[in-house]
């Protein structure tokens, strides 16, 4: 059976793991997922990337919104406005079981590997969802100088102050720059049980379109995961998130330019070299195919565009050099 | 403004209280809340008793149940259990917003008492509402032999075992019988800020008409208060939770006889005894009025039964002499 390793953020790493299990065995994939944007709110362990992994695959996620269970209520998000409490982070009802179980059995002492297989069993899914790390594991980010953003959002956030993922991300709704990124935790995590025989064993290990800096970064940052993925880079097949200089969704360009790189797929390109053989882009990046293998990476070049998962598939077959 | 405290469990407390804020103005009332029946559960800080008593004064407690929110939804519980998850204490979806908003708040540094006070002023509420104790003390359950308990509700419960009080009272429906009653860290607890001022200030001091046992109980086992309702002994006027000698709800008349008690109003009598001057019971009970003046109190027979807020507001009446 085809053994492959997907390194995996949210909505992009999500969408192209739908398509993977329409072309190969899903008991043969594992994603390894980023914990970085995990937090405790109301006293609950949310894991916004793996629920958007196990929703997703479990054809439940909103495709609306990206994030969250579709068809769902939100009488328990209206009542805490009402106490005034924060309301900003959205937890539908049902979404909240999931948070509501992973809280309970963290504190009856399982450990999230372990969890998050129950979730995702309980969701009927074949592949693994792995977390990169169990220990805790926070991306924090460092606010730049930025005019307009802290005005336009209404709270006060000042630059040089370090925020949160979330903060920045949901609750700022990443309309502010940002000077600096830090995984906080990261010296002290290990990579979570399976997770380098994954990457070890599977035939392929693919980053997936996920934001290279808050996203693959985190799971890289955890000691043993890089070196492991660096070890296989013949067999890396990363995909850029970036379509046009562009991210699909969520701040990944702005981000690499804000941080020094170049907001393209030759900036994705360099920040893989060291660890992926190859980098598959869009069409409309065709033109900087030739600076992707300056880069020291083969590129594929072909439709990354996931509409739907039967384009996610074909992406995948492309992936998997088919 | 006429100063009145009331010591007070779930249930029967509420509907004391409902009554007694149509007959003074609520500002001059405190209710002491048990704490004894607290939890954490899913991670969150579930504080029963007080959530009935504001609920009740909210006039938003369902009334069939007698706990938890009229028109209330359960789609995070439906969703819990479709993960395997405990289910057995059942919180609602605006519910949990009650629970959300108490744990965050707690990690954010708030007492409870202030937490408390919070979440009584989003519901509109006059009359203060102060848990016994901010420190955690947690009725346990110490299981006697039970022949038939354990089997009927299906679970391994074994005679001599320590259990939680919800674990008695919600999961195991109350049907085994107990050996022993003990309040785990009450000897590290202290009256919650304002509830010492509340007991000296009052005109009179109410015992609700809630279990003695596990409702006033723990309430009395935090050092200083029992002294302090003493001190008051006078101007305390209890209310009987048994009526021709059985609980309107719950386990009252079998905790009693179970721990060597008399199932009755005499019973009742001889556990306030020291610290109460009068009882309050009802006319079912009116042949013992003078086994109770026997145990050294004032007897006082009326109606106890609250039927709705009016009945409770002329109990509330007698209660204050009127």
């Amino acid at each position: 059976m085809t053994q492959v390793a997907v390194l995996a953020g949210g909505v992009g790493a999500a969408r192209l793991l739908r398509g993977l299990v329409d072309v190969v065995p899903p008991e043969g994939v594992t994603a390894i997922v980023n914990t970085g944007d995990d937090m405790v709110l109301h006293g609950l362990a949310i894991c916004p990337d793996i629920d958007t992994v196990t929703y997703t695959l479990g054809d439940a996620i909103d495709p609306e919104r990206g994030w969250g269970l579709r068809d769902e209520s939100w009488h328990a998000m209206e009542a805490l406005s009402h106490y005034g409490g924060a309301t900003w982070f959205r937890l539908g009802d049902r979404d909240l079981a999931t948070h509501l179980y992973r809280t309970q059995r963290l504190a009856e002492g399982q450990g999230l590997a372990a969890v998050t297989a129950e979730i995702a069993a309980a969701w009927g899914l074949a592949l693994r969802i792995v977390p990169a790390t169990e220990q805790p594991l926070r991306t924090m980010i460092t606010l730049a100088e930025n005019e307009g953003g802290a005005a336009v959002i209404g709270v006060g956030v000042a630059a040089g102050q370090e925020i949160s993922f979330q903060d920045y991300f949901v609750r700022l709704q990443h309309a502010v720059a940002v000077s600096g990124v830090r995984f906080a935790g990261a010296e002290a995590a290990q990579p979570a049980p399976g997770v380098l025989a994954a990457i070890a064993g599977a035939e392929v290990v693919v980053v997936a379109p996920s934001n290279p800096i808050v996203s693959i970064g985190p799971v890289m940052a955890v000691p043993g995961i890089r070196d492991a993925v660096a070890a296989r880079r013949d067999d890396v097949v990363a995909v850029s998130p970036l379509v046009g200089g562009k991210a699909l969704k969520g701040p990944a360009d702005r981000l690499l330019r804000e941080l020094g790189h170049a907001d393209s797929v030759v900036g994705v390109a360099r920040l893989y070299a060291p660890f992926a053989g190859t980098l598959v882009i869009d069409e409309a990046d065709a033109e900087l195919a030739e600076d992707v293998r300056a880069a020291g990476l083969r590129c594929v070049v072909t439709d990354t565009i996931m509409r739907d998962p039967a384009a996610a598939a074909a992406l995948c077959e492309v992936v998997l050099g088919r």
